[in-house]
C-alpha cells in the first residue's frame, strides 16, 4: 500500500466515524441543519479519499501502462469515471 | 421521527456499510476504478440522505415557522445550509 | 423583478461574458488547464446566480404558498429541483 | 485544433446560448422553477465541455509528458485542476 492508499484509508475510516456520529444524531432527534452538516462533513472526507484513489490511480497504474504502450484504454478507462465523479 | 427521517436512517447505514466495504477493498488492494466507483456509491447515498433530511426540515420546522411569522430566519438558514451543499 | 432576480441577472450576464472568453481561449489554442479553469470560474457563477434563483423563490412563492395553505405542492416541486441541483 | 476541443467548443455555444436564454427568462419574468431548470442545463454543458478538455489534455499533453519522462508535474497539475472541479 503506497502513502496515498494509506491517507485515503485513513481518510474512509475518518468519514465511516462521522457517518455513525450522524445517524447517532437522528436517533436522539438532533436539529436538521445541524445533521445535513454533519452528512456535508463526511461527503468532504469521501470526495478527498477519492481524489487520493484517483491521484496514485494516474501516478502509477496510468503512468506505468502509458510507459508500455498501453495508455489509451487507462485514460479511457479514467475519464469513464471522472464524468462519474463530475456528474452531468 | 418522521418517515424522512427513518429513510435517511436506513440510507445513512446503508452508506456506512458502503464505506467498510471500501475499506477492506483498499485493505485487499483491490483495483483503484472499482474503489473510487464504490466511493462514488457511498456519496450518492449521502446526497440521498441529506435530500431526505432537507425536504422533511422544509415540509415540518420551515412550514411551521412561516406559519408562526417565523419564516425568514428559518429560510436565511436553509439557504446557507444549500449554499455549503451546492458549494462554489 | 426584486433584488435577487437582478442579482441573479447580472450573474448570468457575467458567466455569458466568461464562456465568451472561454471560447476564444479554445479558439486561440490556449493551454486546457487555463481553459478548464475558466469553465470552472464560469460554474461557479452559474451556481451564485441558482442560489438566488432558488432563494428569492422560498422567500416569495414557496412562503405565500404556505401562508395559503397550498405549501406542500410548492415544496415537492422545490425537492424535486434540489434532487437535480444536488445530482445522484 | 482537434476533434475533442471542436467538441468542446461547440459545447460552449451552445451554453451559450442557454445563458442567453436564461437571462430573457428572468427579463420577461417566467417561473423561477423554470429558470433554474434552464441554469441546471447550462451548468450541464459547462461540465460535458469541461471533461472534453480534461480528457484531451490527459491523451495528449499529460501523454507526450510522460513518454518524455515528465509526467510527474504534470499529473500534479491535472490533480490540482480535479481537486477544485470536484471540490471539498
Amino acid at each position: 500500500m503506497n502513502a496515498d492508499q494509506r491517507k485515503a484509508l485513513q481518510t474512509l475510516k475518518t468519514a465511516k466515524g462521522q457517518i455513525e456520529a450522524t445517524i447517532k444524531m437522528i436517533e436522539d432527534g438532533r436539529y436538521c441543519i445541524d445533521v445535513s452538516n454533519q452528512i456535508l462533513a463526511a461527503q468532504s472526507l469521501l470526495k478527498k479519499a477519492d481524489l487520493l484513489i484517483i491521484g496514485q490511480h494516474l501516478r502509477h497504474c496510468v503512468m506505468e501502462a502509458i510507459e508500455n504502450d498501453k495508455g489509451d484504454e487507462k485514460i479511457d478507462e479514467v475519464m469513464h469515471l471522472l464524468s462519474k465523479v463530475i456528474g452531468k
